[in-house]
């Protein structure tokens, strides 16, 4: 770089942007080479030497270097950088050499086609795009004037989704409702609580607060837990309702009418319920029509958070995991998870927007203009927490149009049956169990410990993740269902086929075999 | 695209990308062509003629079709696009040619040199690349263990800001603090208010939550007042206090003081003070010093948002600005304003971490690991909204080292250089007068209007600003000081030189001629 800064002159843009090109390029072409869990661990070695630091003169450090890995610890890259920005400066290659020696070896492989921890987060090459071009016009969508492409777009991208999902037509934009793109599905359940929580407070007063109950599952995801502690609900009023295998750790509408009739029976005021297809801990589903009816009954809020699953239900073999989505306030899905959609792009339906203007919005002056002001058009700063947005409707836009719905189907489907694959290797080793039905692409199982075991195989199941994930050769994570630690095997990464799914089972195996071997 | 999907094929990336490459950097070198703000406005004018869609071979639409942008209306993309999602993949010369023709028009250009509205939103080279890496990667750092590496390289290059910007050493990782990206400022004040809020709730109970106060002054931005809203602090108790000219619309310690000890007479508990170095209205500085004695005295979180012009504050000679700051317990700037690094990243830095996590973190079983349990490790998840996040310190950590603080500070510099320029050319021409002092890169400034004026000019200027925006050349907004209409022209795009100013100035100057004739 010369000594003038020219920080946005577009033949350098080129040059540079199409050698990070290549170096993403090559980052996919060698990413099954990757311990998949980085290997930065608690360690008593000392960390690596500075000679190995330059070591690589390829792309990336050879595969054989992964051993070395292991002897980084927390706070290795503090070691390896200095402590103050430079004055003058670098050169890209200098970053581009860091990049390979300081922060791959620190990198959870997510993209890894051995990645089957968590869910998965979908990278494409058409949400890719659509970021690098999302970045590069780099506008802030707030209101629609700041940029009127932008809030078109989304809206009619999330019309094209509902309609995909087939969600009934008040969440399309041409009514009440409309969709709109948050950055998480956290996000999504904070906004609509706010608004519901609002509405309520309306017409209780404000210091109802303390009585505003919140109803869920133990299976729901913690992002309903923190949207609670954020929007004050009384720690007390936030109700977690026990689920159990019987159920297929579902949440029984009986259980949630008990619970709605004893908190009455208090004086306290039922107000929001949010229910689950496809929960993280073991892909549940709650019986969404049955549950609706019960909040509709108790004027409550009802919202649905299929972030992972609701990926699946536009094959209509799946779709009816949805059924009663109709009774829905709100419907939540993630398109960033199974969805090919770069991070972040969370999809939020809603009824009534209104609702959420009325929680969400303010009025500066230095924001005001004719459009908004006439009413004439949508602003999404008034539909989520912050007030700056960027462009994310490109690369949803992009995914849908370059791959097209019937490719699409496919790719869900595929992953689909690898989970069925999966499931068989499984049953077919009577040293494991299946532990909760699968009903997408995710796996829950354990190693069935010895007869009398103290605890119930926590221990030995526990230490056979360690051993898989210690291995680099995949990463999975787990849950605890009835007491029970759960490995759970989540198919979804764009890159996985049935070799590397027929690979991870020959690990889990192997691990298992040695750890019985000891036990 | 082939029948078969392959939503991650190393080479269909390289060879797409390589595409988007030019695609984006082609924007780059003509985007002086492009009407600043989008065209797309309410007009009886029908849409555009299908005919003219197909018209242009050129990569972008020829200048020349800039009038018939005009012909777009509210809810224009709607008309131009499909209704449903295509079922079969698309090509991806289709969507370039719909991108330029569909949806550029639509686009306010933010980047543009004669963009001068709102604050700047920088997009450079090293910020673009960071972004892309950042989407290549695709991890979703939550906890450390998600991706070691992206905690780490946030807590180093917030350290490095903290340092460039001589922030106490209590706002650095290594003690009890550290420094966090956020993706706004709104959810950085929000973040703290929480925190705070929770903090004092702790102590008061719960139940006291309708006794909070929270202080701030009529110029602070309007993320304060959604702050409230969010975390449920009464209306009635967020307190907008009066600022004027007296003091360049700065908050008086005094008033301050006075309206605290109203609140504590009427029994009620300040909490939280928000001031601001930069307003948005008009970049005024709050005078943090005395500010912050006040709110310690009383036990008061006291929070300061530099969104904008702590950019300036890695200069000497501007740092001043922010004395004061060591009586902060958060201190907030955005890097995606005027700092180089593609929104989003805005930096905040908290004296007390353990306050941000006791209100925000949860602790499911199925993200527990053995980093996190041992509390070796930083979970930003913690210290966030959302559970998950994206990879955003690689853009800020490229920024710096491609640039280096010393050029970092010449932009700066320049920008603050053209702004006093444009100052004097206001002041050179008796029709206009300065509205506030400048202090950075911002100045506020109107047409005076004639004598006996029935608004005082209000509806002159506001005529001037929408006849300037409606042309095309440049693009400005605005705000009301004191009940005056005011001008804001914000010098800060990255491409913006000299001559673009120059050229605004001659703008205004014959719109400001052809509106004094007419009035």
């Amino acid at each position: 770089m010369e000594s003038e800064l020219k920080p946005m002159d577009s033949e350098q843009l080129r040059e540079y942007a199409h050698k990070m090109v290549d170096f993403i390029a090559d980052y996919y072409k060698m990413i099954e080479s990757f311990p998949v869990l980085s290997q930065v661990k608690g360690s008593s070695l000392p960390s690596l030497s500075p000679s190995l630091e330059k070591a690589s003169s390829s792309p990336y450090p050879p595969p054989t270097v992964r051993d070395l890995w292991w002897m980084y610890q927390p706070g290795y890259l503090k070691e390896l950088l200095p402590d103050s920005a430079p004055c003058k400066p670098e050169n890209l290659e200098d970053v581009f050499d860091d990049i390979r020696q300081k922060i791959i070896p620190g990198i959870t492989h997510w993209q890894s086609p051995d990645y089957f921890a968590y869910y998965p987060s979908n990278s494409s090459t058409a949400g890719f795009l659509g970021e690098m071009l999302s970045a590069g016009f780099n506008i802030i969508g707030f209101s629609w004037i700041a940029s009127p492409a932008a809030t078109e777009l989304e809206m009619i991208v999330l019309d094209w989704f509902a309609k995909m999902l087939k969600l009934p037509e008040q969440f399309l934009s041409t009514g009440q409702g409309g969709g709109v793109i948050q950055g998480t599905a956290s996000e999504a359940v904070l906004v609509v609580l706010l608004a519901a929580r609002d509405k309520i407070l309306l017409k209780a007063g404000r210091k109802s607060l303390e009585k505003l109950v919140v109803y869920c599952s133990d299976q729901t995801h913690s992002a309903m837990q923190k949207a609670c502690q954020i929007a004050g609900i009384f720690p007390e009023n936030f109700r977690v309702l026990k689920t159990d295998s019987s159920s297929n750790y579902a949440l029984l509408p009986e259980v949630l009418s008990e619970a709605i009739s004893k908190d009455l029976s208090f004086g306290l005021i039922p107000f929001f319920l949010c229910a689950t297809v496809g929960t993280t801990s073991s892909a549940a589903v709650d019986p969404l029509l049955k549950l609706g009816n019960i909040s509709k009954v108790h004027d409550m809020w009802f919202h649905v958070d299929a972030a992972h699953a609701g990926s699946a239900c536009i094959c209509p073999e799946y779709r009816h995991h949805i059924d009663g989505v109709e009774e829905a306030d709100s419907f939540c899905m993630n398109a960033h998870k199974w969805f090919l959609t770069n991070f972040d792009c969370s999809l939020l339906w809603v009824k009534d927007r209104s609702a959420l203007i009325q929680s969400l919005s303010t009025n500066p002056e230095f924001l005001k203009n004719k459009a908004s002001q006439e009413n004439s058009v949508v602003d999404f700063k008034d539909w989520q927490i912050p007030l700056g947005r960027r462009f994310r409707s490109l690369k949803l836009w992009m995914v849908l149009r370059l791959y097209g719905l019937e490719n699409l189907q496919s790719y869900i489907r595929e992953h689909i049956k690898l989970a069925e694959q999966f499931e068989q290797l499984i049953s077919s080793d009577s040293r494991f169990e299946i532990v909760a039905p699968r009903t997408f692409s995710l796996v829950c199982f354990r190693l069935l410990p010895p007869l009398y075991d103290q605890d119930d195989g926590y221990k030995l199941n526990y230490n056979l993740l360690d051993a898989v994930n210690r291995s680099g050769k995949i990463f999975m994570s787990h849950t605890v269902l009835s007491g029970k630690f759960v490995l759970r095997f989540a198919i979804g990464a764009p890159l996985t086929e049935e070799r590397h799914v027929v690979a991870a089972w020959k690990v889990l195996q192997d691990e298992a075999t040695i750890l019985l071997r000891g036990s």
